[in-house]
């Protein structure tokens, strides 16, 4: 077995030329046949191969009895079984040369200590053959660049956005199956779900993202760490080139339990991984919505060059709801020039003050986007301003994309904006959301959050910073 | 003018028999005639007069020079128009013996010294005649059951759904033309912007909902508190039958100022109001979002008799966050009975723990349905559980409404639930949201939302038992 610091073979997971998908085959949303039926929607250019002593032919796949009838060769194999037959499944992927196994079969450590003892069997046939293992107990991965996905369940939609965000996770949930990807134009690279992590850790997919030129931005949700030293080790160097951002759950005794019955995770000292994760320069996020959403903004918006919040407001409310958020997360109110203050009453008198708010303005002005574009110019182009929050009404009366497309092109300030709208119906909000994500403009749906992933990229200018400086030295 | 502490004079704002709006009647969104085709169409009952001395009639109203004109009698007057000519407009509504004015105007207090020397002259008008005034600055009340409703923008739906829930805000952001009630299918009675507080301030409001039959759960937002004293005495009465639920912005001496700006909200110590609130006891929120969306919870759910939280998971990542959240929250995870778990292992031997995760099972169950309703129903009829946790995966190809129904009987066992749900379509999200709300099942965006609200309902509990002990005594 290669070292599991030979990461380099990762990509057989993501970027293969041939699959074999062995399995079930009996549910219409769920199986082997699943897994092919989504490897082709999402535009998989590879030979796929079906595998089932059962079948004949699925669909207008052929199915083979064993991986040993595949005529060509197979780059990595997909497992979707009971349990019990894995470890003989692992055997002949050995024997047919299979690179790679990713076994969403569950039911292995997570399951009690017959599981455990059945987990141990796979990984002694994986080693026997060198072959690298993904799971237990996981539904694999997706590459947004290959159209490689070996998720085994019905994904409800043909593609999703392709972009330079990695996300890696303990838990199935990220997958596109239950996540709402295409909806939300999040930019992906590559999604993991890591499972009982058997094989291939946390660490080695680091170091594998960290060295992969399609991801920019690292997200990531971990039960546990396997091997500590080696994580921070990893996280400083990948941290130093891109921004690492972390969800840690299981803070509490109770909740590390029963981390222990979802991947078999054992349990670890929260504070510790805390204080070590920060000083490997990870950023840390508290809920697994802002691991969701925070970091498309690495992906889109540059880093600011200080933490002075500008903000462009059209409910004065929520503009003191914002430096509120600000001041807990790190940046401040940005102080605005005496000019800036001029050129905003010059567009309308009530416009005399910071967080800067149309919302008065805005039902007695003829042209609500004069006021928004003119508002947002001034704010973005003080010298005293770094990074900006605009809030919005989102309306169908209002056209979305040119709006987006205008807040898009205040990136050529060099400082970077998120966005927060809010409006009378859920329709137009989801709409106006997909507009601006479009054009590369972050929305969010709370204040906070948006506040937040700007106060992030402001604390990861100065991680950077010290970790290269570190580096140099 | 009668005592501020008459509040049962506060009624007129949002039942009143005749309501005469007087202003600009210039633009299709905005304006007097606007409040008055919303009251229409929200089903307004009473007399609507408008009054413009510009206009003779406007879509099916008869429009009239003066409030001296028209008529019959007036209760409440509703004026949009610039701030130097409301003055006037109060004396003349008090000639014509009008009990209140919702004042939707800006340009006052929080406009600097002129603004705040019109304001004056505002309120010697209103006093002379004892005439109650709701603003300046504000978008005025909604009262989801009178069909009154003074809000000068468009909205954009044509009903708000009955219900037990107030909201009471010191920005317009809480009115209809902003926030999505109808889609939430969030459970009114009342709305109110209380603007710049001139005469009617949150100790008023708070005190007249207290008595109010339609308010069973009050939600405020307040940037600041005109009398301390007088707001936490009528907390502590008014908690002690309801639940009174705050955010509380201004945390920062930055924020402080923008409110200023924003209502002419003057500074008071953050940690000194928090103090006070907690002592009074007022249930405090962090984010406007939490206003929002965890009252309902108080409408629609009993109380917890303990603090032992149930979990039913479809996803046993997001199981393991919830048990984060809980113990920030003051929940603790409910040890079930071996009985529970052998009834849970006989529907599948995957759920032989708790959070109980039906994800393993759910694509191998032939009955989705099933594995749901078992597993609810074991948990929620454990001893050792108070209140649950149910996450769900919202997709189109299961029947929300008979999901959210079989949720909603749930109840029954005098138990309270709160669901979060995810899922590969946003579209399919928000519906699955609109019929657990139809079933008057609490939906949340986040996990920790969830939790949230049931530990807010547990920590109620607590409140009303202290403060109806302190009452005997």
């Amino acid at each position: 077995m290669p070292s599991s610091k030979d990461t380099s073979s990762l990509d057989i997971f993501f970027k293969p030329d041939s699959v074999a998908v062995i399995g079930s085959m009996s549910s219409p949303f769920f199986g082997a046949h699943v897994v092919a039926f989504n490897m082709k929607k999402f535009g998989f250019k590879g030979q796929i191969y079906l595998v089932n002593p059962k079948y004949k032919s699925v669909g207008d796949f052929k199915v083979y009895p064993s991986v040993r009838n595949i005529p060509g060769e197979v780059d990595l194999a997909v497992i979707v079984t009971s349990a019990e037959v894995v470890p003989g499944l692992i055997e002949e992927c050995g024997e047919k040369r299979v690179r790679a196994v990713v076994v969403v079969a569950d039911g292995f450590a997570e399951r009690g200590s017959e599981g455990a003892s059945l987990q141990r069997r796979l990984v002694e046939a994986a080693r026997k053959w060198g072959t690298r293992v993904l799971g237990p107990n996981t539904i694999g991965v997706l590459d947004a660049w290959s159209g490689s996905v070996t998720n085994p369940y019905h994904i409800d939609y043909e593609s999703v956005r392709r972009g330079s965000v990695a996300f890696v996770a303990q838990t199935g949930i990220i997958g596109p199956q239950a996540m709402s990807f295409h909806d939300m134009r999040l930019p992906l690279s590559k999604v993991c779900d890591l499972g009982n992590k058997c094989d291939v850790d946390e660490s080695d997919m680091l170091e594998y993202l960290g060295e992969d030129p399609d991801t920019k931005v690292i997200a990531m949700h971990l039960e546990d760490v396997k091997d500590g030293r080696r994580f921070i080790r990893v996280a400083r160097k990948v941290a130093s080139e891109k921004p690492v951002i972390v969800l840690k759950p299981g803070k509490t005794e109770e909740s590390a339990k029963a981390m222990q019955s979802h991947t078999g995770a054992m349990m670890g000292n929260y504070a510790v991984y805390e204080s070590a994760m920060k000083q490997a320069g990870v950023l840390l996020v508290d809920t697994f919505q802002e691991l969701l959403s925070i970091p498309k903004v690495f992906a889109y918006q540059p880093l600011p060059r200080g933490n002075r919040l500008g903000i462009v407001t059209i409910t004065g409310g929520g503009g003191v709801m914002a430096i509120d958020a600000a001041s807990r997360m790190g940046l401040r109110l940005a102080k605005l020039s005496s000019e800036s203050i001029e050129r905003l009453v010059s567009i309308h008198p009530s416009m005399a003050s910071h967080p800067v708010d149309v919302g008065p303005a805005f039902p007695v002005s003829g042209d609500p986007r004069k006021l928004y574009r003119g508002s947002w110019d001034v704010v973005l182009n003080d010298k005293n301003v770094d990074a900006a929050l605009i809030t919005l009404y989102a309306t169908r009366w209002f056209p979305h994309k040119e709006i987006a497309e205008e807040i898009s092109r205040l990136r050529e300030t060099g400082k970077p904006v998120a966005v927060w709208a809010y409006g009378p119906r859920i329709d137009d909000v989801i709409n106006f959301y997909k507009a601006l994500e479009e054009a590369e403009v972050p929305f969010f749906f709370t204040i906070e959050e948006a506040v937040k992933a700007l106060a992030l990229l402001y604390r990861y200018t100065h991680i950077r910073e010290k970790l290269r400086r570190h580096v140099a030295s």
